[in-house]
Order: C-alpha cells, then sequence, then structure tokens
C-alpha cells in the first residue's frame, strides 16, 4: 500500500500559559492559521492546560472530557477551517481520573487518542498510566501513532509503532531535559519513519522547558529545529514512501531481520 | 554492588589483511602493548581472519576452533602479558558450522563468547545465526556483555543486556554504514551504560570500512572518536557507579519504569 501524496507536516512551538485556556487557544489560533496548507501538525503536551500544576486538584479543574471539552471543539473548528489533522497535548479527565494524553482530530471531530503511558516526575501525583495501549491511525495519506514526552526514552514504545506500521510518530512534549533532541532522531532512523516532536518552551512555577521542538527523518536526520524560546511553526515535506520501505540494505529488513526468540526478557 | 574501582577500558582500531593470520597478529601485538594499563581492551570484528570473504569456502579455511585457535591463545598470552582482559571479533568454526563470533578472554584463557544474532548482507552465505543468546559476564570490575557491528540496529539487544545487568558492552565491528557513530550512544544514554565501538577501518576486495570507533557514556556522550583511517589505540576511565545508578530523575528510573504490559507486540 503506496501512500498517493507527499505528507505536509510539522509542529507548533509555543508557551501554554498555566490555567488560561483561552490565551492559550488565542495563541494556538494564530499559529494554527501559520500552519495553512499543512496536512497534519502537533501541538505540544497539556497544551490546554499548562503543565507544572500546584497539585491534583489544580490540574483537575483545568481538565476536561474528550467529548465535552472547548479545547477539543477549538481544535476540531481550526482543523475544518484550515483543511487538516491536528494533534494534541490533552489534560483529560475521564470521571475522577486524569490522563496526560495526545488527541488526534481533524474537520469531523475526534479520531482517537492515546494516553501517556511513561509519567515523568510529578505526573505520578496527578496522571493515571496511560491504559489504551498503542494505537496506529490510518489516516489514509499516512499511518500515525502518537507518544507523549518522557516516553521518549524507552525505545520499545517506538518500536511497537514501527510494527504496526506507522509512517509518522507524533510526540507532543514538554521536554525540560535536554537528551531528546539527540536520541529521538535515532529512533527515527532505526525504525525508518518521520517523527514530529512538538515541544514548548518558557517557565512555569521554577520548571524551565527546553523548546527545540524537531522534525526528522527515516534516517535519523534532524530537518528542522526550532530555537529554545520563540513561537515557531514549522512544516516539511515527507515523503511517505521512505517510510513505507524499510529495507537497510537489499538484504537487512529493519523490522523482519528482528529475532523475536531472543527477546523474551523483554516482556518480564 | 558497587564495584570497587574506575575500570580503564578501550578500543584498538585496526586494519586487518584478509587471510594473513600472521600478520594479524603482528599488528595487534604491537597494538595492544600500546594498551599496557588497561583492564579491558576491545578488538574488531572477525580480527582473526579479515571480513569480505571471497565465499564461503575461503571463511571456513580462515576460521578457527575457540578451544584449539592460534589466534585466541594468542590473545591470552597478551591477556597475560599486561594484566587485561580482551575482547575480540573471531572467524569461529564448530563442526562444520561458522559463526561471527566474540570472544572474552583473560590471562586464565576464555572466558566466554557472544555469537552475532544479527547478520549483515552476505554474512547470511556464511554464517548460522547465533545460537547462544546475550550472555552479561561479571568480571569483577564490571559486568559486560557483547553485541557484534550490525546487532548495533536493534534495540532490543541493548535493553536486554542492560536488564541482565551489564554496566559495559563491548562492540567489536566492521561497520559499512555511517550510521553507527550516531545511534550507538544513544543506547548507552537510553540504557545508562558505557559501550566501545571497536571498528576496523580500510578497503577489502571492494568493501570500504568506516573507522572512527568511539567509547561513550552513560548520558549518551561519545568520549573519545578514532579518525577513519589509521591504527588507534584509545582508553578511557569509566566510573561503574554511573552505570549501576539507573535514575533518570528522583523518581524515574531507566528500567523500572518500563511497562512490560504494553510491550507484548515486541516478541511477536
Amino acid at each position: 500500500m503506496e501512500a498517493q501524496k507527499t505528507l505536509k507536516a510539522g509542529f507548533i512551538q509555543f508557551r501554554p500559559i498555566l490555567g488560561d485556556l483561552q490565551s492559550n487557544m488565542e495563541k494556538l489560533s494564530v499559529l494554527i492559521e501559520q500552519a495553512a496548507g499543512a496536512d497534519l501538525i502537533v501541538i505540544p503536551e497539556l497544551a490546554n492546560s499548562g503543565y507544572n500544576f500546584k497539585d491534583r486538584e489544580q490540574a483537575f479543574k483545568l481538565a476536561e472530557n474528550v467529548e465535552k471539552s472547548v479545547f477539543i471543539d477549538f481544535l476540531i473548528r481550526k482543523a475544518k477551517e484550515f483543511d487538516l489533522h491536528i494533534v494534541s497535548g490533552f489534560n483529560e479527565k475521564e470521571g475522577d481520573k486524569l490522563y496526560n494524553t495526545s488527541v488526534l482530530v481533524d474537520s469531523n471531530g475526534v479520531i482517537g487518542k492515546y494516553r501517556k503511558i511513561h509519567l515523568f516526575m510529578n505526573e505520578f501525583d496527578i496522571f493515571e498510566k496511560g491504559d489504551i495501549g498503542l494505537p496506529v491511525f490510518d489516516l489514509g495519506f499516512c499511518k500515525m501513532g502518537m507518544l507523549i514526552c518522557f516516553d521518549w526514552i524507552f525505545p520499545e514504545v517506538w518500536r511497537i509503532l514501527a510494527l504496526k506500521g506507522a509512517d509518522l510518530i507524533c510526540h507532543p512534549s514538554n521536554l525540560v531535559l535536554p537528551y531528546a533532541q539527540q536520541a529521538v532522531p535515532v529512533h527515527g532512523m532505526i525504525n525508518k519513519y518521520y517523527i514530529i516532536t512538538a515541544n514548548r518552551y518558557g517557565t512555569e512555577r521554577g520548571v524551565t522547558f527546553s523548546g527545540k521542538s524537531f522534525i526528522s527523518d527515516t534516517i535519523g536526520k534532524t530537518l528542522v529545529m526550532a530555537k529554545g524560546n520563540e513561537d515557531t511553526v514549522k512544516i516539511v515535506e515527507m515523503d511517505i514512501s521512505k517510510s513505507r520501505n524499510k529495507m537497510i540494505t537489499e538484504r537487512n529488513h529493519a523490522l523482519d531481520d528482528r529475532s523475536p526468540e531472543d527477546y523474551a526478557d523483554l516482556v518480564l
């Protein structure tokens, strides 16, 4: 199955304001307009609420249900206005539980979501561990999977998304450590797919986020990278035939050359 | 269990001559002497025989049994002379089978070996797939595992060696592609251990090897790298307490934060 066209996809880097949904939507409204012409755009982790909550109570107040969300309705309107798919970090409430979620929407509504599996630092006090696995969505023009921020350090999840056929990984982030910019493109090299890491910048209650959002290709090259401290929209063209071709050499295949019978320790 | 001392370990980069065991031992003799004072040294893949065999018959003629090997006897003599551990690539014969093997010796003899699991290009016509898993050896001053060349592109094996407690991965190589120098240190970052990639250089029957052997640390930093085309011996000091500490943050652990219940697809 070959994709029909070149994919235009990229990221919006911005600085969400903790607890100010209205301001975050206003800022995103300006930036999404700059992404007009793209097929898909990725927005950072927890873009509706900000990240560094005082406590779980604050996080809960700032969370929304996917089905009844001012923020997601806004994303769907923008997806319709500019005919694009949007992936965004989202502080999700379901009953009395919170999830650090990435939602995928288009002009028709919510297509799907991913809930962060590997929680970071104080997130353990706030969010449940993701409980819906690692879905891959066939958008026609590409197959895409989602990971969130600290998931980046677990090669297992990158690999699983490749095994499920992803051409592109969308990676909303609020990175604080400086390592992901080095490591993430290598996951793309190893699995032969594109990656968009949409990071935030700015300082929130003493925590500084590193910006430098980037897009990497199927051989681990960083195609574009934002600066550390400014609003940025970057779109690149992706050749999906490159992520569909998993041959490394004429006799070596990135996935089929695996030796699962030697890998049992990975699931212990 | 804390290691008692700082480990001095490194690589020998050289250019094995195809089919000329005597010349390879003479060259290594000079280079191993330059490594005097090290605890452990790594020598490239197939250092006894060279790599780019005309056919399997030639590879078979140039292979030795581990228990009856001029080359391994030489390594053990050198290990004794300089009081060090040596890891070396080795064209191994067992019965009528060939393996692309890495042997670990000290002054007392062979401690263990690893047989390459992920074969590259024409190696499929020559070698059996490795059939002894991914052993980790406790040398007292560190725990070490071995991978060989193209194994580098499979994050599964790097992870398994971390789960088995390796502080250091010794990685004899005959790299031709230019990607490992970028990717391998990231495996070290993710798994929080040291890595020594001992590559060869030179051209053999039309195949050119990339040299640039390197050593990386527990945060993915390349500590030293050789040039692409010359004999090189590099030794660094490794602080094994850094590879024993798998905390990434005060609340995040490189291995314990894994979510194996989500990883079942890795062994399908």
